[in-house]
């Protein structure tokens, strides 16, 4: 059969009857599966259970000297900072290492550019007319969320297979308002594209007006493939170092979909300078981060190699759950002309383009039919999609049996929003 | 002998001759002996070394159908927010449960009452042309810093035995301007006093001219006691509710001086209304504290009742390092006019008041001879003791042998530095 722009309006309305009677039936079923965030499923939190046992004892919590149980060591264990730097190839002294959250590390940086301005900062944001923030979108609602809590404007950067539009970018910031922008340089949230050579040297090479731009650098999935290898990434911090800009990128991540998220450990990194200069300034929000997590960590993930090893085991649970998603769209709505999506390789989410104006009612029939994904308009500013087509479907928590059933919820959900509206405007 | 102050100048000059060969004696020893931090004693981190093994199996992971290991229950674990109001006196929907530092809970409101407002704020405190803050002094070096970092003007209110002066703090809040108040109720830090009812009640119905006014009750030692039975306090939350202002108090503590420093768990408690309002902005921050480390603590604790009787063991630890300070005050210090101390049952120091225009002097007399404490001045606002005058000690980290030695030189010090002020104005 033809894409649906091909067809008479007879057909499609016999189409649609066809999927009217599908929906009928799988509402019937009483759906209750939530593909909404990208939680790793229980399976995934039980294979990494031997992190519970790595420290039972008071010796066990000793390591360089450092006792990890007591106040101090404000950057992080020195192993654990060895640790991230041997997984984001930089050096131990260009990290800091957190509590659970990078989240709260990125929040933490905007609030103390709001407050105290960063490094190269001439005055605190809070006291600049106005602060820009560019948005790669679609993106990670969490990041768009922070710079929206400060006030600030946040402005739409098209995303391609190859990364942000780089062109545009070089263009705003010309802009000396323009503060910063956020990226997930590797399986982008939420399409899962990998930002090509080019862009990353032209984010390296970047010349902002402003003296503080910040290069938010979410590395949130630098060790997460689930299909193939692990594919090796660029060190953001000495690009820009070399390119003559050493404070201009912090690069972040966590464990949080390595080990457990709700009890992970996390990194910033960026230049000895800005280490320094955050470091003055997390000293008066904390005396130290969770050390003994640190340790437990470090004991269990031991290096990038080891911690790639792990990484493998992950995917044998999440990559059956992506190829199902996939084959269910491929079956579903290839050559339809409604909708079209990339295949990551890596990552935890996929993400459906689906016909401009029908996300919002796609979701909203998802729902009546007991099926929860990421809002429509989430992965935009302010959590508006000016196209109303972005779907993130995150397929990692619910159970393989019960992804199918959803995946058919989702396809049969979107044809007729589709259908809806090509006959409205026939 | 009687006082110093009744003496001869001969009679000084002999008495310092005296000191200066102690004092020689005591430097030719090489010490090097730290009484500047309250940090638990590897003794006290040995004695809860059951906590690192309650949660060694998935299962464990599992509390009231919540996974502890995944993301999710921003507030804290259902259970942890029970212990905590059990410890605190307040109900579990007031309380907010974080990571390990109650001090990072203390900065965040403060920041964000910086970029947002509080709950009652006409507008954030960075767009107010001043802001100034109250600081019961000598406090908590780390309180004042977190104010002053975002620029507040910092006021001075004097200690009594009953707490701050609050015939000054009454008048002072009718200032808009002034914004909130550093308060340790219980074992005050450094004085180890106590607040009276009474100034517990001014407190509760205090009528401040700001309508976010906070209370920032850091219930730092609040079943903190080495020396006797558990004395109970009395719910600050409620208590500002009775008298009509419920979202005027934040109240804080943490397990840092109960389990590990560095690895505890703690707890913001307030108004319903006002937990709503940050959970909103902390929302932004973050996705949810370490519960795994919640579970860990409430599994280990259980309840106040069995956290006061963890805290007795510390006690035991705790009490012959503080008898031993106390009684080497008392040989060395009584009667000569040179210094006063308040005997604590609780908390984590002693402050000696030295003569005024003195404790500078000391301190550098102590490291001289390899005793480091706590800087002079660092108990005031911006590190300045307008009297020069309080000094804090810490017993808690060394071993008690140690502490002899250290109390032997800080005495040696204190009267050397009184004698040569006073030898000097003869």
């Amino acid at each position: 059969m033809p894409t649906y722009s091909c067809r008479t309006k007879e057909e499609l309305q016999q189409e649609q009857s066809k999927l009217l009677a599908r929906y009928a039936a799988l509402k019937q079923e009483d759906l209750k599966l939530d593909m909404s965030r990208g939680k790793p499923s229980k399976l995934q939190l039980d294979l990494v259970s031997d992190i519970l046992t790595v420290l039972t004892d008071p010796a066990d919590c000793i390591i360089d000297g450092v006792d990890s149980r007591n106040y101090g060591d404000l950057a992080g264990l020195p192993c654990a900072r060895e640790y991230w730097a041997d997984v984001l190839g930089c050096k131990p002294s260009q990290t800091f290492v957190g509590g659970n959250a990078s989240l709260t590390l990125m929040y933490d940086l905007i609030a103390r550019a709001y407050a105290y301005g960063l490094k190269d900062s001439p005055k605190p944001w809070c006291k600049e007319e106005k602060v820009k923030f560019l948005c790669p979108s679609p993106g990670y609602d969490r990041h768009f969320r922070i710079t929206e809590s400060f006030g600030f404007e946040l402005i739409i950067i098209p995303m391609t297979p190859d990364g942000p539009d780089m062109d545009m970018v070089e263009d705003l910031v010309k802009d000396p308002a323009v503060k910063g922008i956020w990226c997930v340089p590797k399986y982008s949230n939420p399409q899962g594209y990998n930002y090509s050579e080019e862009t990353i040297d032209r984010f390296a090479n970047l010349k902002p007006a402003a003296p503080d731009f910040a290069i938010m650098w979410d590395n949130a999935y630098c060790v997460h493939e689930f299909d193939g290898e692990f594919q090796p990434f660029r060190d953001i911090i000495s690009l820009c170092a070399e390119a003559g800009r050493p404070n201009m990128a912090y690069e972040f991540a966590s464990t949080s979909k390595i080990t457990l998220p709700g009890a992970g450990i996390s990194v910033m990194a960026s230049s000895e300078e800005n280490i320094a200069y955050h470091l003055k300034h997390i000293g008066v929000q904390t005396i130290s981060y969770d050390k003994l997590n640190q340790l437990r960590h470090v004991k269990y993930l031991k290096n990038r190699a080891h911690t790639l090893e792990v990484m493998k085991r992950h995917a044998v649970i999440m990559a059956p759950k992506f190829e199902m998603v996939l084959r269910m769209l491929r079956a579903e709505l290839t050559n339809k002309g409604v909708a079209h999506w990339h295949h990551p390789q890596g990552g935890y989410f996929v993400c459906v383009a689906a016909m401009p104006g029908t996300a919002k009612r796609t979701l909203e029939l998802c729902t009546q039919a007991g099926v929860t994904l990421t809002p429509a308009g989430a992965t935009y500013p302010y959590g508006i999609d000016p196209n109303d087509s972005m779907i993130r479907v995150a397929p990692s928590l619910p159970p393989i049996e019960e992804l199918e059933k959803a995946m058919q919820v989702f396809c049969v959900s979107l044809k007729l929003a589709a259908l809806e509206k090509m006959l409205s405007e026939m």
